[in-house]
């Protein structure tokens, strides 16, 4: 746990540079716009700990799989997020002498990333080996309105001489990956073009072939004048750049705008890409970095209506837990915006090339609520139509393990439909990644009330997860019931085993919910049944009698003693024992045992049981709840950032209020206090929308049920209040909930009718609804 | 399956050049003494299909791991058996043109490996571009009495020109392994030497530091005498040579001899390693190439003394039979003598680089009753002071794993004693190889009687290998039991199962056998026990009576209505299919079938409750035996090399003759058929043991029991007469078995006892035993 970056409730501060952490201040102050992301890599290049990183979303490579022993039905390649062409690059010389940060003194060096407004600004005096003192400030952003470009003003300030200072804005495309398995490079480049002030490289991946052309424009202002400068033309190996030199005073400030654009054969006719950079550019110019400045924080400022959250309370750790809130907020809003359905949410978003992809199940777990609250709904429904469109290939997938035509077996980690994941155990087994699939598509349609995504797309999902549970499962002439062997649960620390319980309530769930599904969408638009059936080859009576048969016998592990659902056949024969009960020298223990002991233990890695508990809440009452969180809770060593918000959920349903607050915070600053020691490979964005889910669902008891928003909300006591924003059906209200009373504005013109505390309450159009809480015993 | 080799009792006989199968019979025809092994390749080069090795016992390199996803505990090398310098290369030119199969007309081609006296021979017409025509003779061995050394024969005879001949006998040490995992070269050069007709090449090992030197001299011969030669030295990187142009005449023979040494700094000062290959060379030199050659083959006929097994009938399928025991009797003898206890039987022996490792629980389950049977007895018993020596790595390797002090687990694979295979379901959880070298301890005793090995080595690893099955196993309460969870077992087409009946019962066993050796130890050798547990600080009232508790209270899975036990908790889970069932399109199924596929199956890839209920057999009743024969065995793939040798001897036992034979025949020519099409890679040494369990405990039912010799003998109905030899406590017998009678001839001086059908039966010194046989009803 590192705390060397300031508490603040809108910005992330590191006053002084902290070198060795360099490449975690990186991540943190990433900066993204949904379809390209930048590390907090330095203008003038850094030659101490770095990991550049531009990324362009949706463009990767299929790097050659690394595997100790093949199996068949491993995917060929693992699809990496790319590090593209360097666009920030501003390479500085003051007589000759290399501006880098770590070969000369620094002083007075502060880099803030601002979330309310999105942008990266930095400041430093730098003194050179010569002597020579400057001023240097950056600011920068990743526009959200022009969204494949960037704008950089980048300033220096002579403190003490006159002199030459050479500056070479450029664009580098000879960038590799560090996560290469193989050390290969991944760009080839296609072609160059530079011109006064200007320049562009086209580069065109390996293998995959998506070409993306970085371009540049660079404008120069002295004394609060624009210039004009001698542009010296650089053009070398995947590398552009325009190289100027310009007579600097003490005292006066020399600015450079670096506009930069990465355009993607995604969007563009690849023939035409420079052109189309060079347009871009010069309408992005026009406009001056200025105006694009103050369009992203308007944008910003946008999006924070909707999606703010705020704490209440004038001790540290209140402007600590609020800035971490938002910190969350700002990142997911960066990695994913829902303008494209061909993009998705990456483990890392645009902050690190680390574990490659871009679609967990995290996606529709955890990410998918965040959206639906927040966002409009198009954005949720793009989320749900990326696996949509993928699902020919989720049905390859399948055949290729060997299911029947129809069955689908989404991918556990895909960047474009094909699984790209090469661990057996996970792979072929961790199944239970297609019930959340098909639960996202309940989830939306009972938060939006869209039913017509059933008929029009969530059926067709439905029909061919449902065909893969039917064929997952196996009949036990043991058991006289329907059984699904050797699988892994979300409780990575088991591998392989049979009946899962999580696994086999949802698979039963989703063979349900396609049931009532069938039902729903004949009644909706007979028609359109019709011809899925036939596009599906969908033998209704069939299929359905069988669906029953198995929803009906399926067999679900229970210990009758304990009453208790058991994570797996032969859960019981472990020896029990409670993480309290480990020395702390062995934890985590995913660093300190060796995998055979962390499978033979209880010790569970995240919400398994509970997991099904928190999605499936309405089918157990709360002893029962409570029963296994019990029982779970207390063996679970949280070794998943995705662990403890579903446990403070639940606590917080449960009444366990500090149980709900500890979890709370075990997600909450995960990323700023770099709490698992991996920050600098990237955020973790998926885990963000955790902490989003503890504190709504979980301390605002946000639910939706039969087309009604429920609130139950609380202000844990560490705080003097808590305030958040919800989007439910064109409405935006906001909540607000100190330790005695509850308000709730609605920021709509219509009225809305919502269940507070399960009473229903009305509240009018720009209203607000004040409740006071009952004192607890 | 192949069929291109001829049939020929003592001979593997390639008629004609198969250039396309070049790798395969590369393979079959390989040389090997113990020391040093050597590919079939061509002494002149070939630039076809062709995989160079040459072998050095125990030289290995640590290559780097290659893994999907790093597991704690995992080994960080895999320990590969290296290809060494090139010792048989004689390049030869015609007038400038080289001689190469690949690029020339071939005739009258003709490789012949002489099982009978150990030595490779080819034979052929080449007709060059040019038009010139020569025959070429080649025939080369290992010395197993020199056994640092081969030596070749090479010559040539124009048969249309007279002309210049240019011989560059050399040593090329710039080879490397095919099977690299990241392409690197393994070997650095250290020095070499040239000088007339001799030249040396040092070179050493990265990382590991072997060093080793091989060593060539060459004499040439014309008309029957030996002449003088000018020799060029050549002095390249990592290779030396001397080359010699000679004139040759039409008709005239042009013999090059070729000694070669391959001396390593495992048992030589490495500092004086150049000296010592030259005076060995000296040495040989002096012997000449016919005396060495008859020294081969007296050793050889020593060898066939005491091993041999014939197969009467005059059909072509009786010839095929006998060639295919001889030839894997000849193979297990060049891969493994016993000099060195360093030393282990490789799965691919010296005929190819590929698993890397030596070791495997292959030698302890499988070839250790053939080095009992055939060999003196320090051999098996050198096989178990190789694991004795490596106690402390496998105290190590257990400590790693979680193990508490004093726990030994053997590696899975091994060079050293360390663990080098990485999946964790075999490296972590196929821990009944522990087992298996408890039990070959047991089977060494049993055997020879020589308790004293118990008293100096065998209890030191059997408390070791017990005190870690008692911390693998736990006390579960659901079952009031012992249980040993997350294992795979022998059939590996089952991974991460709980309670795998074959683990725990050879885990039971050994406890059992532990405590009986300690009983054993105290009564042969008080002190020794004393001083024995103070070293390993061995508490026997407490162990022994915690050894109790397990051995009394183990879960061994039982299905009560079938009176079974079962592979592992669940089994019965699972769709009970037998492999009749299976399309013949679909199998082998571990190339047709993802591996989810394989493990939720029934399918089992080679005996795992029949594996236990061979070693265990007088445990068992006959119907038992039957009973879970009947069941397993249909459920069996065999798609081990090492499953169907188990199963020919338990239907042996059972009566099942048909069942026997099939067994017998799936591994007898495995290799010489090419059956699994993977022979290019080299040979399956280990389940050439199998092949002779399968005829001499099968066929030959023999056994140890209570210091007696046990036979039951029946000969294949396929078959006119089986005759094997078998020594067995300094006496040597034939044991010879037609459809009528058995007869035994005892070679030795002194008159044994042997039970024969369950009747003790004495045969005098040198006396002959016949017995006729009951007709079968």
């Amino acid at each position: 746990m590192k705390q060397y970056l300031q508490h603040d409730p809108w910005c992330i501060i590191e006053n002084g540079f902290h070198r060795d952490y360099n490449e975690i201040t990186e991540s943190v102050m990433s900066l993204g716009n949904g379809r390209m992301g930048q590390r907090g890599n330095f203008e003038e290049g850094f030659s101490g700990k770095t990991l550049l990183g531009n990324y362009v979303a949706g463009v990767y490579y299929p790097d050659k799989t690394r595997v100790g022993w093949w199996k068949n039905g491993y995917p060929n390649y693992f699809a990496k997020v790319l590090n593209a062409a360097n666009w920030i690059g501003i390479d500085v010389e003051i007589e000759y002498e290399k501006l880098d940060l770590n070969l000369c003194e620094v002083h007075d060096f502060r880099r803030v990333l601002n979330m309310q407004e999105g942008y990266l600004e930095r400041n430093f005096v730098a003194t050179l080996k010569s002597g020579r003192q400057l001023q240097v400030s950056a600011k920068r952003f990743c526009s959200i309105v022009d969204d494949e470009s960037g704008a950089i003003r980048f300033s220096i300030t002579p403190l003490n001489f006159d002199g030459k200072v050479t500056l070479t804005p450029y664009i580098n495309g000879d960038v590799s990956n560090r996560d290469s398995n193989y050390d290969e490079k991944f760009w080839d480049e296609v072609r160059k073009e530079t011109g006064y002030g200007e320049a562009y490289i086209e580069m065109r991946t390996r293998k995959t072939a998506f070409h993306v052309c970085t371009g540049m424009m660079v404008e120069i202002m002295q004394d609060g004048q624009r210039i004009d400068f001698q542009s010296q033309p650089i053009r070398q190996e995947k590398y552009v750049a325009n190289r100027m030199t310009l007579d600097c005073k003490q005292g006066q400030e020399t600015v450079v705008y670096k506009y930069a654009a990465n355009l993607s054969s995604m969007n563009y006719d690849p023939d035409r890409l420079v052109p189309l950079t060079r347009d871009y550019l010069k309408r992005i110019v026009g406009k001056g970095f200025d105006r694009m400045l103050y369009e992203q924080k308007q944008a910003w400022a946008d999006k924070w209506k909707t999606n703010d959250i705020t704490i209440g309370g004038d001790d540290e750790s209140a402007i600590a837990a609020a800035q971490g809130i938002r910190f969350n907020i700002f990142h997911l809003n960066q990695t994913y915006t829902g303008e494209d359905e061909r993009l998705n949410i990456g483990p890392k978003g645009f902050t690190g090339e680390k574990y490659g992809g871009s679609t967990y199940w995290d996606t529709e777990a955890y990410c998918l609520p965040f959206y639906l609250s927040t966002a409009d709904q198009k954005v949720a429904r793009n989320l749900l139509l990326y696996r949509y469109k993928q699902l020919d290939k989720a049905i390859e997938n399948a055949q290729k393990l060997g299911f029947r035509a129809g069955a689908a077996l989404y991918p556990m980690v895909t960047m474009n439909g094909e699984e790209c994941h090469n661990e057996w155990e996970i792979t072929f087994e961790e199944i239970h990644r297609n019930g959340a699939i098909a639960y996202a598509i309940y989830d939306y349609v009972r938060y939006t009330g869209d039913e017509q995504y059933l008929v029009d797309y969530g059926l067709e999902v439905l029909i061919a997860i449902s065909r893969f549970w039917s064929q997952r499962v196996n009949w036990s002439e043991a058991k006289q019931q329907y059984v699904m062997l050797g699988v892994t649960g979300p409780n990575e620390y088991e591998n392989n085993v049979n009946n899962n319980w999580y696994t086999n309530y949802i698979a039963a769930w989703t063979l349900r919910y396609t049931m009532e599904s069938v039902e729903k969408v004949k009644a909706l638009n007979p028609e359109r049944f019709t011809a899925l059936c036939d596009k599906l080859h969908f033998r209704e009576e069939k299929e359905v009698s069988k669906t029953k048969q198995i929803v009906e016998k399926m067999h679900f592990p229970y210990d009758e003693q304990r009453e208790l659902f058991l994570q797996q056949d032969g859960f019981l024969d472990k020896e029990l024992l409670t993480v309290d009960q480990l020395p702390s020298g062995q934890r985590p223990i995913n660093q300190h045992w060796s995998w055979d002991r962390i499978l033979r233990s209880c010790f569970i890695k995240q919400a398994d049981v509970l997991q099904g508990m928190y999605f499936f809440e309405d089918d157990f009452d709360a002893e029962t709840v409570q029963r296994h969180f019990d029982f779970y809770e207390p063996m679970t060593v949280h070794e998943s950032s995705l662990s403890p918000c579903v446990h403070s959920v639940l606590a917080s349903k449960l009444g366990l209020r500090d149980k709900a607050y500890e979890m709370y915070l075990r997600t909450a600053r995960l990323d700023l206090d770099d709490y698992n020691n991996d920050t600098e490979d990237g955020l973790h964005i998926t885990s963000m929308a955790g902490t989003w889910l503890s504190v709504v669902k979980g301390f605002g008891g946000l639910r939706v049920k039969e087309d009604s928003l429920l609130l139950a909300p609380y202000c844990p006591e560490q705080w003097q209040s808590l305030s958040f924003k919800v989007r439910f059906r064109n409405a935006l209200i906001q909540v607000t909930v100190t330790q005695t009373e509850v308000s709730i504005q609605n920021f709509s013109q219509q009225s809305i009718r919502i269940v507070l505390f399960e009473e229903s309450v009305t509240i009018e159009g720009s209203g607000l609804k004040v409740v006071e809480l009952e004192k607890e015993a």
